[in-house]
């Protein structure tokens, strides 16, 4: 987890996510690096990300895994392609499509983690498959289908 | 789409939920209503919702999804006991799984529309189908499975 995040390598253009962008003020920029085969994110919820009281907010949960599952599936292209992140041109990923399970209420105070594995690359098309855990707990899971971005939505 | 939104009927304790909860300051806020067997929500994004610049963010969307189908479950269990929204004891609804389709990219100006339906009532669990839309076009669509909220989580 040292180094520079899979988002840090966003271009400036496509670095203003909500969720995952270092250039979105408001955002909740995360970040993601991999370790092993695994990609990890943690996350520090705000107090006002609250569902019932004392507990996270679902979209919440569904916005960590969703930007770290498309970070994931951008990471895991320049791997599969043999390329540093820092090369051209830029792979960039959005969502097709989103699941998530919620297994157990996931609480307020401290630090949330997420790790993503990818479960097939074919094409365009990255599944990647997510945990979401309180300490050593599970709280979620989630699947993420993320396609590489269409040329034509390049900004 | 007059009077009271659902959420305005939940209590003062499960009033701050960041995606519905008329008591976070810091929250969307979001309302729902009742038009015929739908239930209907509107949505202005702010701009710094965003994923690629001028389009929605996904998290956003799979947040106004969960929210407004959450609450469409908890309208529709008080209608299935013929009830009153304002009556006890309260009926209050959480997510166990959300399942969001992105099908095309959702433009950031302007505001949204969220349908949902009620698909299924089984005991404590509903069912719950939703589709977002920017005017007539519809961007997303979504599936909640809704489970009534355990009493040992009430606050």
């Amino acid at each position: 987890m040292t180094g520079k995040a899979f988002q840090d390598y966003y271009p400036d253009n496509v670095a203003h996510c909500y969720g995952c962008g270092r250039l979105n003020e408001q955002g909740l920029q995360i970040k993601s690096y991999w370790d092993g085969d695994e990609a990890v994110c943690t996350f520090t919820p705000r107090p006002y990300h609250t569902a019932i009281p004392g507990y996270v907010y679902g979209g919440l949960i569904a916005s960590l895994i969703d930007c770290h599952s498309t970070g994931t599936a951008a990471a895991a292209a320049y791997r599969a392609a043999g390329r540093e992140m820092d090369t051209e041109p830029p792979f960039r990923f959005v969502t097709a499509s989103l699941h998530v399970d919620y297994l157990r209420p996931t609480p307020l105070e401290g630090t949330l983690t997420v790790r993503a594995q990818v479960k097939e690359i074919k094409g365009r098309k990255i599944i990647v498959t997510a945990q979401l855990y309180d300490g050593g707990e599970i709280c979620a899971r989630g699947e993420v289908v993320a396609v590489q971005m269409p040329e034509h939505l390049l900004p």
